[in-house]
């Protein structure tokens, strides 16, 4: 049968992900340098012998044949999702795939040494190389697909939404962040906060990692924690492995980063077990996936009742320091300040670099501005959403992300949807089960089940939409985020 | 070119086995339990996938195609090692295969429980079935390759080895190893040689573990050194992933075997760089390979000279001890006594349980012994050559390897081959650069440049009657392994 040829087919698929998602870990904590041309030959040959897979020619055939066969409701959403990746697979001719790859490990390679010497002059050319690929990659998506082109490349990280929305919501957003974020910063200018002294051994710095990892449920029989210079959580869900760094003068960064992982970790280890190895048993989006990361960082981990647990595993690990307080700590977690670099930035000032971003890829993918003129859109955005100037300043300013360099354009909104959806989800649980500080304080699993049963067990099988319309009531919309900072911010 | 399509072929291979080399180390070594049915599921789709690249239809063309082209001298010969392995990926119809698997993975995982339980009688059908099965692949093998059954198995880990040779070789061994041993009893039952005592930190272990790689030349730019619970060498030539255990109460089982694993170690490090993803570019064979962490191990590692050298490296690790004496530590590492368990056994018993492996193997393969006649003939053969009796001891006899359980007939020569070339190889090295104790005292980098020189470059360039011809003079033969014996143990 069709279908479980099909299913068959993208298990393999699935498997040859998963020694690469392997190997890939190991590549970014464990491979010694030498090591390193060898595996990038290896781990690209397993990419070009993926992608031939999902182009055997009988795939077609099966796809039309199954699509006639009688077949229960979640095979047909997996059936669909199947069709996504294939179609993603197979959708753009193979030239301008090698071009885009090409242009993008170029100027991705060129920015990691252009970048310190804020040479935007040097990096224009890359760039526009970059753009230039990426709108031809989003002009035949867009044809398939029948979408603008700056959709069709949104739907590669979020399928289903569209600019028009975000266009909405972010407007939406706009018009009462700036005044928010003032209010704070005039709010926050009066208190003083004790920063604790370091250095923070790396071992103990660990410990506390492990410890917290442990008190929000992370399952140590199917992952485990690691260092690398750029934290992610990768692996498969069945052995995710987590990563992060450790400064020894700040023990929040590895703390935050920790949290941040394992809400992304414990979305994948609650995937439904019988999907596992199809698409339709996958995380939902980038947006969905940042949600979980962002509801464990940013609504459970700065909320002051958790803070009132964190505080004594800090003592126990570090010592006895007033900076441990917990009012402090929860002062220290939420402190706003705009900056100019958005993987520093706060929960209040995030949105603001994000909507630059988008605002910024959107209009170079759809023609509506040149490359050349980023720096200036961005300095006059940065003006007007966070009162900074990066004239002349490059380096902090359009070439600080390693996104656009290898032409990854659409993903930047997945953060700022993450931060929405995590508001949205921490509401609609509270008005289900009741204060989260009372949650947090005596039934933190019952926060994990909320997440388990309304998002996590679904994977795929619904699409983002009904996913969280059924989870908290109502679809995408910015007010819970709006109502969650102020509370938090402003009362 | 046909030649040119054969090797980018073949590269490809080998960049999948890279995948599978780390992933393997993974499983051992850092996978969490929950990981296990996965990764089981994911290597065999490797297997595979890696299976059917050597069947593509068109590789049969090609070789002969290639074989009709002008090549260099190495082109051949990489040809030939090419052939090598398609013939033996291919030789085989795929039914008999899949039984040999299924088999295979029964009895060894049966003997997992089977063994402690001492119950020969439950092992009894599993293991006939596997030699039954053993029995028609050597049938095939000899079929193609026009030699004797043995000999088609032997040749999958020594390349060009007979059993007549063996025959031979092995016969001149048992005239003098029974006295051998009894002598060295008698002369070391006089001697009063102290322990260690423990315990010894695992940290510590490890550190001086490394402290001994670096001696050692261990080249940690590519390759790293982990725990596991079967210490092996496994990863790929650019990236040596090295494993050992930590017995608390037993400082020498770590560091003999990290000195044993980091021989094979740099071997394959030592590998030429130009010929790495190729057949051609890989180790000789397990006996060559073998003879590499004996002649570390062995040669190296026990001579006193050396252990001079691990002496203060102790001390420095876990403090001063009379047992660290050199003197000491000189007759520890050397102490002679028969056992029933050849992974326990020293370097004068050893090769009498690899003797006696080999003749039931031998004879189990042309059918000439029953698989329920080895426990008798194993018993007898135990008597005769180490003076001990396994009567209804199967745990500790017959069943104590895991090698037979799934049908790795032909493997365990390697290991006296291995150390008969590594005697060879210390000979020979002695009469071109002078005396080991002067070389190990004086100037250790000669000793492994030697190695490079006449063993490791080669990869699988010479066969192994002229790679050992070559380095040592003349061919496989036992004197230089009594000579060195005698001379330890008996001088
Ligand atoms: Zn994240
Ligand atoms: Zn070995």
């Amino acid at each position: 049968m069709s279908y479980d040829a099909l299913t068959h087919h993208f298990e393999q698929q699935h498997h040859l992900q998963h020694l690469g998602a392997i190997c890939g870990w190991d590549q970014a904590t464990m491979m010694p340098t030498g090591g390193s041309q060898a595996r990038a030959e290896a781990m690209s040959t397993l990419a070009i012998l993926s992608h031939q897979q999902l182009q055997a020619p009988q795939l077609a055939d099966w796809f039309a044949s199954a699509e006639q066969s009688p077949l229960t409701p979640e095979q047909t959403v997996s059936l669909q999702e199947m069709r996504r990746q294939w179609r993603d697979a197979t959708m753009l001719p193979s030239d301008l795939v090698g071009a885009f790859s090409l242009a993008g490990s170029r100027c991705e390679h060129a920015w990691r040494s252009l970048r310190p010497a804020n040479d935007w002059a040097g990096f224009l050319p890359l760039f526009e190389e970059v753009v230039n690929l990426s709108q031809q990659v989003a002009a035949a998506r867009a044809e398939v697909l029948g979408l603008s082109r700056y959709d069709s490349l949104l739907e590669q990280f979020e399928p289903g939404m569209r600019s028009s929305t975000l266009n909405q919501v972010f407007t939406e957003v706009k018009q009462w962040l700036p005044t928010l974020i003032s209010k704070v910063q005039d709010k926050q200018s009066h208190d003083t906060v004790l920063s604790p002294q370091g250095p923070f051994a790396t071992e103990q710095q660990r410990a506390l990692g492990l410890d917290v990892m442990r008190l929000l449920g992370f399952d140590f029989n199917h992952g485990r924690l690691d260092v690398s210079v750029h934290p992610f959580c990768g692996g498969v869900s069945e052995d995710v492995r987590l990563t992060t760094r450790y400064d020894e003068q700040d023990v929040a960064q590895a703390l935050m980063g920790v949290i941040h992982e394992t809400g992304h970790a414990r979305y994948e280890q609650g995937l439904p077990v019988q999907w596992r190895k199809l698409p339709v048993g996958q995380a939902r989006s980038m947006g969905i996936h940042e949600s979980q990361s962002l509801f464990f960082e940013m609504q459970l981990a700065r909320h002051p009742a958790f803070i009132k647990q964190l505080s004594p595993l800090l003592t126990q690990h570090f010592g006895d320091q007033a900076a441990f307080d917990p009012n402090n700590l929860a002062q220290l977690y939420t402190r706003v300040q705009p900056g100019f670099i958005r993987v520093d930035a706060d929960e209040v000032t995030y949105p603001a670099h994000v909507m630059l971003r988008y605002e910024i890829e959107r209009d170079l993918i759809e023609g509506k501005l040149a490359a050349k003129d980023v720096p200036e859109c961005w300095d006059q955005l940065m003006q007007t959403y966070l009162g900074l100037s990066t004239k002349g300043n490059y380096k902090d300013g359009c070439m600080q992300d390693i996104h656009w360099t290898d032409g990854s354009f659409g993903y930047f909104p997945s953060y700022t949807l993450g931060a929405m959806y995590a508001a949205q989800q921490a509401s609609a649980m509270q008005a289900q089960l009741g204060p989260l500080d009372t949650l947090i304080e005596q039934n933190l699993p019952s926060i994990f089940d909320w997440l388990q049963h309304n998002i996590w067990q679904h994977a795929s099988l619904l699409d983002t939409d009904t996913l969280i319309t059924q989870a908290c009531g109502q679809p995408l919309n910015a007010s819970a985020f709006k109502q969650h900072l102020e509370q938090r911010y402003l009362g």
